[in-house]
This record gives structure tokens, sequence and C-alpha cells, in this order.
């Protein structure tokens, strides 16, 4: 009998969060699934990795078909610690999220998330990060669910290249219209901080601030999708190389 | 009178790293220059950002043309809260480093160092990240310091495209060949964590591991100019969308 598909389940919210545990029920009938997520959340922790203290993690629930643990790393320490000491096999595929919130356009560069879906990548697994545009801790994960687990069972079939890996972000709208594959909009956020002050009197600096795109706005960009109730997905490569740059470069370094 | 140029200075060591001081030092005489640097070690710390607590910063040293401010932040949070609270005007250039350690091929995505090139990228920065292949704390930076100080100078007098920011790596002999413009290598991480145990007898894990060059190795692969005795200069995209494989992604969404 064929060994079923094996997958692995991450994120950045916590193993507590409602979108990783609505992930791990939609994708349940599809293989093995082996949940290794933060004990804490961990957004906005990118490619972090743990090196100056030791982690650890341990079993928090096992049923027929589906093991979950929690471990005290950053969710690229999780795709590392589950594949160095607890499987005996490379997954098939890796799921990270669900994320409660957009990690569309350059919020692929800070999103936690995301970092687990790109460790997956670089050791080899198909990997898709998978993000709800909202932060509501009780939001309705149930279209991104749908949209989400169609699209891992393409990839537990077709695979992907070598180096790619995807991101996948769903409106939080109650009818998405489809799944439109996009490239990575432009843009930067503003106004990022609100000044504030501690105890102390001293001046502190809360994060947060708001996306504004770079012009023009492109008609594959991920957030124009987002933005017109269609999810968007991004395939990402894992060599961030600017190939068009390097003759210039060359010629720069030369003279 | 033109004014000088302003040139932002972090890394992912801590303000106190000697990386630090001897890339402040060799830069000195190039522009009008801010030290804004974490308060401890940040390394791999990717692109992460601090939002659950809040951050502050603090004036350590001034002299003319040369302030030097910690902050409690990552190396992404120092970058951005500089531009946000501090810098009337945006800097001409920002360099991060000299990092303690390689960050060469996939290090990209976890190193701090790049984080904060990153950053700067993002905001419109002309920025380069520089490290030399030791995480010694008294290596000898000052190879290191020659190169990237040429470079700097070429920044300044042509800054970089939109979206592009530079990884310099410098290899830890005493005498440099040159510099190599590059593509990131391929590779990945094996043997990654050292099994031991806390004081409470519980398995722990502290990352460790050795860097494997995938195969084959390519002639302009950073890896091997740093290998051959060169510094390797590999320029990077903000963009990490895989626009190869677009086409084939939409078939199989349609499909």
């Amino acid at each position: 009998m064929k060994e079923k598909p094996l997958i692995l389940i991450t994120n950045d919210d916590g193993v507590n969060a409602k979108g990783l545990t609505c992930l791990t029920e939609c994708l349940r009938d599809l293989g093995d699934l082996v949940v290794f997520a933060p004990d804490r959340p961990q957004s906005g922790m990118s490619s972090s990795l743990t090196s100056l203290t030791p982690i650890k993690y341990r079993l928090l629930k096992e049923e027929q078909g589906l093991k979950v643990y929690s471990c005290t790393g950053t969710p690229v320490d999780c795709v590392k610690l589950a594949m160095y000491d607890l499987l005996d096999r490379k997954p098939d595929l890796l799921v990270s999220g669900i994320n409660h919130g957009s990690n569309m356009a350059i919020c692929v560069h800070y999103s936690g998330t995301m970092g687990a879906a790109i460790e997956g990548c670089i050791l080899g697994v198909p990997a898709m990060g998978v993000s709800l545009t909202t932060h509501s801790s009780t939001a309705d994960f149930s279209e991104c669910c749908r949209i989400g687990r169609r699209l891992a069972r393409r990839l537990l079939r077709e695979g992907l290249p070598a180096g790619t890996y995807l991101n996948l972000n769903v409106p939080n709208i109650p009818q998405v219209k489809g799944v439109k594959v996009c490239r990575q909009a432009d843009g930067r956020f503003v106004n990022e901080y609100m000044r504030s002050e501690n105890a102390l009197g001293e001046p502190v600096f809360w994060l947060t601030g708001s996306f504004e795109e770079g012009k023009p706005v492109r008609p594959d960009d991920d957030m124009l999708a987002l933005n017109s109730g269609y999810a968007s997905l991004v395939p990402c490569k894992i060599d961030v190389t600017d190939y068009e740059y390097m003759e210039r470069l060359r010629s720069m370094c030369d003279e």
C-alpha cells in the first residue's frame, strides 16, 4: 500500500491560533499531518533563527493521522527542527498558516509565515504560505481553507520547481471570485510608528503604519487582485540575485 | 555650499561590535555619519520586526560629523526608526555591517545585516550589506574596509536602481584578489543542531550546522569567488516574484 503523503504544517501566530487549527482540519484527509508550530505568537519574525539560546519542543496532541507539537523557536526554527529531529522522512508538502493578516507585496520579507515557507523550500519541500487579510483572532477562514486545500492537493500531485515557493493571500470576504497568479506589488509602509512614553517618561515607539502601493500599479500586482475580490498567488524565488543588474555592476566595478 | 552626503550605518552584531566601529572609521570622511544600531547582538534576525513591544533609542556619542545611537530593536527596526524619527532627510547611502561572519548564498535570507540593507532599499536608500567571512570578534577588518569604502564611494556617486541592494562578502585573508560580481550560490545547511539537555534533563537543541553547496557549482557563484580569494558582490532584488514560473502556475490554476 502506498504511503500517505506527509504534510508539515506550521505558522507564525503560534500553535493555538485559529488559522492554524482551521488549516489543519481542512487538510486532514489529504495525508498524515504533523503540526510543529511556535508556542507563542511570532508575527513579523521573517526568516529569523534562534542561535544564542537552545530550543526545545513537545507533543501536545496525538490522534489518528495527526500529531501536534509546540516549539520554543521561530517559524524557521520549527521547520528546521521538525525535519532534523522529528520526521523520519521528508515531508511531501509544507503549508504555513493560515496567517491572521495579509502577507502580500513586500510583506513577504517581514512575515514569519513566509519565513517558514522559504525554509521549507530551501530544504527541498514544496512549500506554500497562506494568509487571510484580517488580523481578527476569530475570523472566518472557510473561503481561505477551501482555496488553500485545493492548491495543497495540486502541490501534492505536481510539486514545485526547486527554489520556488508560493505566497497565497485570500481576501476576507464571504465569496472570493477566484485565484489570480500575481507578481509581488511594489510599495512601502508609511507613518510607521506611534510615539508614546514609558513609565519613566522616556519616548517609546510602537510599530504601526499603513501600506502605500508603488506607482504605477501593474495589472498583475497581488494587492490589486486582493482589492478586486480575488485571492492572489505569487510564485517566489529563493534566489534573489538581480541578474539584469549584474552586467552594469560588473562594468562599474571594473572602472 | 553643497551638503555633505548623509550615511546611515547599522549592523546586526550590535553597536559595540568591532566590525561596526571599523566600518564607521573607514567611511568617516565620505559624509555625515549616523550610526543607529541594535543595543545587543541580533545575528540571524533576518527582516524581523518588533511589533508586540515598543522600542526606544538613545544617543551614545556625538563628534563632528558622527552621531552614534543604540536602539532596543532589530536591525530593520533600526533603519525604520532612524528614518522615521531621527533623520531630517533621506540618507544618501545605507551601509550595514561589517558583519562578523559570511552572509553569502542563502544566508541573505537569515541575516540581520542583510535585513537592514533590504529595509534601506525598500525605503528608497541605496543600500549595501558588508560581511567578513569570520565570526572572530577581534578579526582584522582592514581589507574589508578598503573594499567596502571603495564601493560606498561609487554608490554615493551612482546610486542603485530602485528595488536593488548589494550583498558584499569579503574573505578573511590578508590580501583579497579583487571584487567579483556574483550570483547567490545555491545550497542549504546540514547537520543543523547539536542535541544537548537542560538542567531538568529535557532535550534541547542548539543551532549549528555547515553549508552544503548546491550542485553543480556555477562559475559566478558567490561562494566560489570567496573560496578563490575574491570578495563577492551580489546585486539582489526586493521583488522575489518567480516570473518564469508564473505562466505554468496560471495554467495549473486554470485546469
